[in-house]
Protein backbone atom coordinates (compact mmCIF):
# COMPACT_ATOMS: atom_id res chain seq x y z
CA UNK A 1 0.00 0.00 0.00
CA UNK A 2 1.50 3.37 -1.07
CA UNK A 3 2.14 6.28 1.43
CA UNK A 4 0.27 9.06 0.78
CA UNK A 5 -1.59 11.99 2.06
CA UNK A 6 -5.08 11.17 2.66
CA UNK A 7 -7.05 14.04 4.63
CA UNK A 8 -8.47 15.99 2.41
CA UNK A 9 -8.47 19.54 4.01
CA UNK A 10 -4.24 19.05 4.78
CA UNK A 11 -3.94 18.31 0.94
CA UNK A 12 -5.33 21.58 0.48
CA UNK A 13 -3.39 23.51 3.23
CA UNK A 14 -0.36 22.23 1.79
CA UNK A 15 -0.78 22.79 -1.79
CA UNK A 16 -2.08 26.11 -0.66
CA UNK A 17 0.96 26.62 0.80
CA UNK A 18 3.22 25.25 -2.14
CA UNK A 19 1.27 27.94 -4.07
CA UNK A 20 2.06 30.38 -1.93
CA UNK A 21 5.76 29.48 -1.17
CA UNK A 22 6.48 29.63 -5.05
CA UNK A 23 4.06 31.91 -6.55
CA UNK A 24 4.63 35.34 -7.82
CA UNK A 25 1.96 36.63 -6.08
CA UNK A 26 3.30 40.55 -4.75
CA UNK A 27 1.39 43.23 -6.61
CA UNK A 28 -2.12 41.38 -6.23
CA UNK A 29 -4.49 43.05 -4.05
CA UNK A 30 -5.11 40.29 -1.16
CA UNK A 31 -8.36 39.43 -2.80
CA UNK A 32 -7.45 38.55 -6.33
CA UNK A 33 -4.55 37.00 -4.84
CA UNK A 34 -6.83 34.31 -3.14
CA UNK A 35 -7.98 34.24 -6.66
CA UNK A 36 -4.57 33.38 -8.72
CA UNK A 37 -3.95 30.63 -5.56
CA UNK A 38 -7.40 28.63 -6.68
CA UNK A 39 -6.63 29.00 -10.63
CA UNK A 40 -2.94 28.10 -9.76
CA UNK A 41 -4.23 25.01 -7.73
CA UNK A 42 -6.49 24.08 -10.84
CA UNK A 43 -3.64 24.04 -13.58
CA UNK A 44 -0.59 23.26 -11.28
CA UNK A 45 1.44 25.85 -12.42
CA UNK A 46 2.83 28.58 -10.43
CA UNK A 47 3.97 30.39 -13.41
CA UNK A 48 0.39 31.14 -14.53
CA UNK A 49 0.40 34.35 -11.75
CA UNK A 50 2.43 36.27 -14.58
CA UNK A 51 -0.33 36.17 -16.88
CA UNK A 52 -3.33 36.35 -14.86
CA UNK A 53 -4.92 40.36 -15.54
CA UNK A 54 -7.46 42.17 -13.50
CA UNK A 55 -9.53 44.81 -12.77
CA UNK A 56 -8.83 45.74 -8.90
CA UNK A 57 -12.27 45.84 -8.36
CA UNK A 58 -13.17 42.14 -9.46
CA UNK A 59 -13.33 39.90 -7.04
CA UNK A 60 -14.78 42.20 -4.46
CA UNK A 61 -17.54 43.26 -7.33
CA UNK A 62 -18.13 39.71 -8.07
CA UNK A 63 -18.16 38.30 -4.46
CA UNK A 64 -21.34 41.19 -3.63
CA UNK A 65 -23.05 40.24 -6.33
CA UNK A 66 -23.25 36.82 -5.81
CA UNK A 67 -24.33 37.50 -2.03
CA UNK A 68 -26.80 39.83 -4.10
CA UNK A 69 -28.43 36.57 -5.83
CA UNK A 70 -26.73 37.36 -8.91
CA UNK A 71 -26.92 34.21 -11.34
CA UNK A 72 -23.05 32.70 -12.86
CA UNK A 73 -23.78 32.66 -16.42
CA UNK A 74 -21.30 29.65 -17.96
CA UNK A 75 -20.25 29.00 -21.28
CA UNK A 76 -19.49 25.55 -20.74
CA UNK A 77 -20.57 22.46 -18.46
CA UNK A 78 -17.88 21.79 -17.55
CA UNK A 79 -17.33 25.05 -16.05
CA UNK A 80 -20.92 25.27 -14.28
CA UNK A 81 -19.98 21.44 -13.02
CA UNK A 82 -16.68 22.72 -11.07
CA UNK A 83 -18.60 25.20 -9.35
CA UNK A 84 -18.56 24.04 -5.58
CA UNK A 85 -22.60 24.95 -5.04
CA UNK A 86 -22.09 24.63 -0.64
CA UNK A 87 -19.46 27.70 -1.44
CA UNK A 88 -22.25 29.82 -3.15
CA UNK A 89 -23.38 32.74 -0.98
CA UNK A 90 -27.22 32.78 -2.06
CA UNK A 91 -27.76 29.16 -3.66
CA UNK A 92 -27.07 31.10 -6.56
CA UNK A 93 -28.21 30.25 -10.26
CA UNK A 94 -25.15 28.50 -12.18
CA UNK A 95 -26.71 28.27 -16.05
CA UNK A 96 -25.20 26.99 -18.79
CA UNK A 97 -26.90 27.65 -21.94
CA UNK A 98 -25.46 25.58 -24.49
CA UNK A 99 -27.42 22.58 -24.07
CA UNK A 100 -30.76 24.56 -25.03
CA UNK A 101 -33.07 23.49 -27.88
CA UNK A 102 -33.09 27.03 -29.54
CA UNK A 103 -29.23 27.05 -29.34
CA UNK A 104 -28.35 25.12 -33.02
CA UNK A 105 -30.94 27.38 -34.74
CA UNK A 106 -30.06 29.97 -33.29
CA UNK A 107 -26.07 29.80 -34.45
CA UNK A 108 -27.33 28.74 -37.82
CA UNK A 109 -29.20 32.19 -37.98
CA UNK A 110 -26.38 34.37 -36.37
CA UNK A 111 -23.87 32.31 -38.53
CA UNK A 112 -21.65 31.63 -35.39
CA UNK A 113 -20.86 28.38 -32.78
CA UNK A 114 -23.16 27.26 -30.69
CA UNK A 115 -21.40 28.87 -27.29
CA UNK A 116 -21.41 32.23 -28.81
CA UNK A 117 -25.23 31.28 -29.83
CA UNK A 118 -25.99 30.64 -26.37
CA UNK A 119 -24.87 33.61 -24.74
CA UNK A 120 -27.19 35.44 -26.62
CA UNK A 121 -29.97 33.55 -24.73
CA UNK A 122 -28.00 35.07 -21.67
CA UNK A 123 -29.82 39.03 -22.38
CA UNK A 124 -32.24 38.62 -19.63
CA UNK A 125 -29.66 37.49 -16.58
CA UNK A 126 -26.96 39.80 -17.99
CA UNK A 127 -27.25 42.74 -15.48
CA UNK A 128 -25.44 42.77 -12.92
CA UNK A 129 -24.68 38.67 -13.41
CA UNK A 130 -21.37 36.77 -12.60
CA UNK A 131 -19.95 36.04 -16.10
CA UNK A 132 -17.62 32.69 -16.26
CA UNK A 133 -16.23 31.71 -19.72
CA UNK A 134 -13.66 29.22 -19.45
CA UNK A 135 -13.91 27.45 -23.44
CA UNK A 136 -15.12 29.33 -25.99
CA UNK A 137 -13.20 33.02 -27.37
CA UNK A 138 -16.05 33.11 -29.64
CA UNK A 139 -18.40 33.18 -26.13
CA UNK A 140 -16.17 36.26 -25.57
CA UNK A 141 -16.33 38.01 -28.35
CA UNK A 142 -19.99 37.42 -28.72
CA UNK A 143 -20.56 39.10 -25.30
CA UNK A 144 -18.19 42.00 -26.06
CA UNK A 145 -20.25 42.64 -29.25
CA UNK A 146 -23.72 42.12 -27.13
CA UNK A 147 -22.11 45.03 -24.89
CA UNK A 148 -21.56 46.99 -27.62
CA UNK A 149 -24.93 46.54 -28.98
CA UNK A 150 -26.14 48.11 -25.45
CA UNK A 151 -26.79 45.06 -23.65
CA UNK A 152 -26.48 45.52 -19.57
CA UNK A 153 -23.39 44.69 -17.80
CA UNK A 154 -22.60 42.16 -15.79
CA UNK A 155 -20.96 42.89 -12.32
CA UNK A 156 -17.91 41.18 -13.10
CA UNK A 157 -16.66 39.30 -16.16
CA UNK A 158 -13.95 36.16 -15.87
CA UNK A 159 -12.66 35.44 -18.88
CA UNK A 160 -10.68 32.43 -19.56
CA UNK A 161 -11.04 30.38 -22.82
CA UNK A 162 -8.19 28.45 -23.59
CA UNK A 163 -6.52 27.63 -27.07
CA UNK A 164 -5.43 28.64 -30.23
CA UNK A 165 -7.72 30.29 -32.08
CA UNK A 166 -9.14 33.75 -30.81
CA UNK A 167 -8.56 32.35 -27.25
CA UNK A 168 -5.56 35.16 -26.66
CA UNK A 169 -7.40 37.68 -28.83
CA UNK A 170 -10.45 37.46 -26.75
CA UNK A 171 -9.26 38.02 -23.39
CA UNK A 172 -6.91 41.02 -24.50
CA UNK A 173 -10.15 42.58 -26.15
CA UNK A 174 -12.22 42.11 -22.58
CA UNK A 175 -9.16 43.78 -20.91
CA UNK A 176 -9.50 46.38 -22.95
CA UNK A 177 -13.17 46.95 -23.03
CA UNK A 178 -13.71 49.91 -20.63
CA UNK A 179 -16.09 49.83 -17.75
CA UNK A 180 -16.11 46.03 -16.70
CA UNK A 181 -14.51 44.10 -13.79
CA UNK A 182 -12.54 41.44 -14.88
CA UNK A 183 -10.49 38.66 -14.70
CA UNK A 184 -8.33 37.08 -17.47
CA UNK A 185 -5.37 34.25 -17.90
CA UNK A 186 -3.55 36.33 -21.29
CA UNK A 187 -2.80 34.14 -23.87
CA UNK A 188 -3.36 30.78 -24.40
CA UNK A 189 -3.57 29.09 -21.30
CA UNK A 190 -7.32 29.16 -19.28
CA UNK A 191 -10.31 26.67 -19.15
CA UNK A 192 -13.10 25.51 -17.79
CA UNK A 193 -11.14 23.97 -14.55
CA UNK A 194 -9.22 27.64 -14.02
CA UNK A 195 -12.48 29.23 -14.58
CA UNK A 196 -14.25 27.70 -12.28
CA UNK A 197 -11.42 27.62 -9.58
CA UNK A 198 -11.52 31.69 -9.82
CA UNK A 199 -15.50 31.58 -9.58
CA UNK A 200 -15.04 29.35 -6.52
CA UNK A 201 -12.52 31.89 -5.00
CA UNK A 202 -14.41 34.81 -5.78
CA UNK A 203 -17.98 32.90 -4.16
CA UNK A 204 -16.74 32.78 -0.56
CA UNK A 205 -13.73 34.42 1.53
CA UNK A 206 -13.01 31.38 3.15
CA UNK A 207 -9.84 29.23 1.64
CA UNK A 208 -10.44 25.86 3.23
CA UNK A 209 -14.08 24.53 3.55
CA UNK A 210 -14.61 21.24 4.90
CA UNK B 1 -18.39 44.01 -34.20
CA UNK B 2 -15.11 42.23 -33.88
CA UNK B 3 -13.82 39.59 -36.76
CA UNK B 4 -13.04 36.58 -35.60
CA UNK B 5 -13.47 33.21 -36.54
CA UNK B 6 -17.03 32.08 -36.28
CA UNK B 7 -17.53 28.79 -38.29
CA UNK B 8 -16.69 26.04 -35.19
CA UNK B 9 -15.31 23.20 -37.54
CA UNK B 10 -12.91 25.81 -38.71
CA UNK B 11 -11.98 26.65 -35.47
CA UNK B 12 -11.39 22.85 -34.73
CA UNK B 13 -9.42 22.38 -38.16
CA UNK B 14 -7.31 26.00 -37.40
CA UNK B 15 -6.64 24.75 -34.29
CA UNK B 16 -5.40 21.12 -34.83
CA UNK B 17 -3.22 22.00 -37.56
CA UNK B 18 -1.41 24.74 -35.16
CA UNK B 19 -1.02 22.42 -32.83
CA UNK B 20 0.39 19.96 -35.11
CA UNK B 21 2.52 22.74 -36.49
CA UNK B 22 4.14 23.56 -33.21
CA UNK B 23 4.35 20.88 -31.26
CA UNK B 24 6.74 17.80 -31.32
CA UNK B 25 5.11 14.58 -31.61
CA UNK B 26 7.66 12.88 -33.21
CA UNK B 27 8.01 9.36 -31.62
CA UNK B 28 3.81 9.11 -30.52
CA UNK B 29 2.66 6.19 -32.62
CA UNK B 30 -0.35 8.06 -34.74
CA UNK B 31 -3.32 7.21 -32.84
CA UNK B 32 -1.62 8.64 -29.42
CA UNK B 33 -0.68 11.38 -30.93
CA UNK B 34 -4.07 12.28 -31.99
CA UNK B 35 -4.87 11.88 -28.80
CA UNK B 36 -1.81 14.37 -27.35
CA UNK B 37 -3.42 16.81 -29.92
CA UNK B 38 -6.68 16.96 -28.51
CA UNK B 39 -4.75 17.21 -24.79
CA UNK B 40 -2.77 20.27 -25.37
CA UNK B 41 -5.98 21.91 -27.67
CA UNK B 42 -7.62 21.42 -24.02
CA UNK B 43 -5.00 23.49 -22.39
CA UNK B 44 -3.30 25.91 -24.53
CA UNK B 45 0.30 24.49 -23.94
CA UNK B 46 1.85 22.65 -27.05
CA UNK B 47 4.86 21.42 -24.63
CA UNK B 48 2.51 19.28 -22.96
CA UNK B 49 3.95 16.82 -25.50
CA UNK B 50 7.33 16.26 -23.62
CA UNK B 51 5.36 15.11 -20.56
CA UNK B 52 2.62 13.07 -21.93
CA UNK B 53 3.53 9.22 -21.12
CA UNK B 54 1.64 6.14 -22.13
CA UNK B 55 1.73 2.39 -22.80
CA UNK B 56 1.45 2.32 -26.69
CA UNK B 57 -0.99 -0.04 -27.08
CA UNK B 58 -3.32 2.63 -24.56
CA UNK B 59 -5.61 4.10 -27.31
CA UNK B 60 -6.31 0.95 -28.85
CA UNK B 61 -7.17 -0.97 -25.84
CA UNK B 62 -9.35 2.55 -24.62
CA UNK B 63 -11.00 2.12 -27.92
CA UNK B 64 -11.78 -1.58 -28.14
CA UNK B 65 -13.41 -1.43 -24.77
CA UNK B 66 -15.42 1.12 -25.54
CA UNK B 67 -16.55 -0.23 -28.57
CA UNK B 68 -17.45 -3.22 -26.34
CA UNK B 69 -19.71 -0.82 -24.36
CA UNK B 70 -17.36 -0.59 -21.81
CA UNK B 71 -18.21 2.44 -18.91
CA UNK B 72 -16.41 4.93 -18.38
CA UNK B 73 -15.18 5.74 -14.79
CA UNK B 74 -14.55 9.45 -13.92
CA UNK B 75 -12.97 10.83 -10.85
CA UNK B 76 -14.84 14.47 -10.47
CA UNK B 77 -18.07 15.63 -12.33
CA UNK B 78 -16.02 17.61 -14.37
CA UNK B 79 -14.38 15.09 -16.35
CA UNK B 80 -17.59 13.24 -16.90
CA UNK B 81 -19.11 16.85 -18.16
CA UNK B 82 -16.27 17.33 -20.74
CA UNK B 83 -17.26 13.91 -22.24
CA UNK B 84 -18.71 14.28 -25.96
CA UNK B 85 -21.59 11.98 -25.57
CA UNK B 86 -22.19 11.91 -29.33
CA UNK B 87 -18.21 10.51 -29.91
CA UNK B 88 -18.72 7.44 -27.78
CA UNK B 89 -19.32 4.36 -29.73
CA UNK B 90 -22.04 2.60 -27.57
CA UNK B 91 -23.66 4.88 -25.74
CA UNK B 92 -21.40 4.17 -23.24
CA UNK B 93 -22.30 4.87 -19.29
CA UNK B 94 -20.09 7.61 -17.76
CA UNK B 95 -19.95 7.34 -14.47
CA UNK B 96 -19.11 9.60 -11.50
CA UNK B 97 -19.84 8.24 -7.87
CA UNK B 98 -18.06 11.46 -6.01
CA UNK B 99 -21.79 12.17 -4.86
CA UNK B 100 -23.03 9.17 -4.19
CA UNK B 101 -24.82 8.92 -0.84
CA UNK B 102 -22.55 5.81 1.08
CA UNK B 103 -19.31 8.09 -0.25
CA UNK B 104 -18.83 10.25 2.77
CA UNK B 105 -19.10 7.78 5.24
CA UNK B 106 -17.00 5.83 3.50
CA UNK B 107 -14.12 7.81 3.08
CA UNK B 108 -14.62 8.06 7.05
CA UNK B 109 -14.50 4.74 7.29
CA UNK B 110 -11.72 4.11 5.21
CA UNK B 111 -9.57 7.12 6.43
CA UNK B 112 -8.95 8.77 3.06
CA UNK B 113 -10.79 11.01 0.90
CA UNK B 114 -14.41 11.15 -1.02
CA UNK B 115 -12.39 11.23 -3.69
CA UNK B 116 -10.71 7.58 -2.76
CA UNK B 117 -14.23 6.66 -1.41
CA UNK B 118 -15.72 6.80 -4.57
CA UNK B 119 -12.83 4.57 -6.53
CA UNK B 120 -14.19 2.13 -3.95
CA UNK B 121 -17.72 2.20 -5.25
CA UNK B 122 -16.05 1.15 -9.03
CA UNK B 123 -14.96 -2.41 -8.05
CA UNK B 124 -17.82 -4.19 -9.73
CA UNK B 125 -17.86 -1.89 -12.54
CA UNK B 126 -13.87 -1.58 -12.91
CA UNK B 127 -13.03 -5.20 -15.23
CA UNK B 128 -12.23 -3.79 -18.74
CA UNK B 129 -13.56 -0.27 -17.88
CA UNK B 130 -11.95 2.67 -19.36
CA UNK B 131 -11.08 5.05 -16.40
CA UNK B 132 -10.39 8.36 -16.68
CA UNK B 133 -8.60 10.59 -13.29
CA UNK B 134 -8.33 13.75 -14.28
CA UNK B 135 -8.37 15.46 -10.52
CA UNK B 136 -7.52 13.86 -7.71
CA UNK B 137 -4.05 11.95 -6.95
CA UNK B 138 -5.85 10.09 -3.89
CA UNK B 139 -8.54 8.50 -6.61
CA UNK B 140 -5.45 7.31 -8.19
CA UNK B 141 -3.26 6.09 -5.23
CA UNK B 142 -6.77 4.19 -4.07
CA UNK B 143 -7.00 2.67 -7.26
CA UNK B 144 -3.46 0.75 -7.67
CA UNK B 145 -3.78 -0.26 -4.09
CA UNK B 146 -7.40 -1.96 -5.46
CA UNK B 147 -4.56 -3.21 -8.01
CA UNK B 148 -2.53 -4.46 -5.20
CA UNK B 149 -5.35 -6.21 -3.58
CA UNK B 150 -6.36 -8.13 -6.71
CA UNK B 151 -9.01 -5.71 -8.02
CA UNK B 152 -10.03 -6.54 -11.87
CA UNK B 153 -7.83 -4.68 -14.36
CA UNK B 154 -9.54 -1.57 -16.23
CA UNK B 155 -8.51 -1.81 -20.31
CA UNK B 156 -7.00 1.46 -20.34
CA UNK B 157 -6.44 4.34 -17.09
CA UNK B 158 -5.80 7.78 -18.15
CA UNK B 159 -4.40 8.91 -14.72
CA UNK B 160 -3.72 12.58 -15.16
CA UNK B 161 -4.60 14.23 -12.08
CA UNK B 162 -3.70 17.78 -11.22
CA UNK B 163 -1.73 19.77 -8.61
CA UNK B 164 0.95 20.06 -6.09
CA UNK B 165 0.53 17.05 -3.21
CA UNK B 166 0.90 13.57 -4.90
CA UNK B 167 -0.18 14.74 -8.24
CA UNK B 168 3.08 13.76 -9.86
CA UNK B 169 3.84 10.66 -7.55
CA UNK B 170 0.48 9.20 -8.30
CA UNK B 171 1.10 9.45 -11.98
CA UNK B 172 4.74 7.73 -11.79
CA UNK B 173 3.32 4.96 -9.59
CA UNK B 174 0.38 4.35 -12.37
CA UNK B 175 3.31 4.57 -14.89
CA UNK B 176 5.17 2.07 -13.26
CA UNK B 177 2.60 -0.21 -12.81
CA UNK B 178 2.91 -3.27 -14.07
CA UNK B 179 0.77 -4.80 -16.81
CA UNK B 180 -1.60 -1.91 -17.39
CA UNK B 181 -2.24 0.35 -20.29
CA UNK B 182 -2.14 3.89 -19.07
CA UNK B 183 -1.93 7.40 -20.12
CA UNK B 184 -0.77 10.22 -17.72
CA UNK B 185 0.97 13.81 -17.86
CA UNK B 186 4.07 13.50 -15.93
CA UNK B 187 4.35 15.69 -13.36
CA UNK B 188 1.82 19.11 -11.49
CA UNK B 189 -0.13 19.51 -14.93
CA UNK B 190 -3.53 18.04 -15.45
CA UNK B 191 -6.85 18.26 -14.84
CA UNK B 192 -10.76 17.15 -15.87
CA UNK B 193 -10.16 18.99 -19.22
CA UNK B 194 -7.09 17.18 -20.23
CA UNK B 195 -8.41 14.17 -19.18
CA UNK B 196 -11.95 14.76 -20.60
CA UNK B 197 -9.87 15.36 -24.20
CA UNK B 198 -7.81 12.08 -24.21
CA UNK B 199 -11.70 10.02 -23.72
CA UNK B 200 -12.58 11.93 -26.84
CA UNK B 201 -9.92 11.57 -28.51
CA UNK B 202 -10.11 7.93 -27.75
CA UNK B 203 -13.54 7.58 -28.13
CA UNK B 204 -13.71 7.47 -31.83
CA UNK B 205 -11.14 7.57 -34.56
CA UNK B 206 -12.10 10.80 -36.52
CA UNK B 207 -10.51 13.75 -35.23
CA UNK B 208 -13.12 16.62 -35.96
CA UNK B 209 -17.07 16.20 -36.08
CA UNK B 210 -19.58 18.44 -36.80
Amino acid sequence: MTEYERDGAEIYRQSFATIRAEADLAGFPEDVATAAVRMIHACGMVDLAADIAYSPGVVAAGRAALEAGAPILCDAQMVASGVTRKRLPADNDVLCLLSDPRVPGLAKDLGTTRSAAAVELWADRLEGSVVAIGNAPTALFHLLDLLDRGAPKPAAILGIPVGFIGAAESKAALAAYPGIEFLIVKGRRGGSAITAAAINAIAHEKEIQA
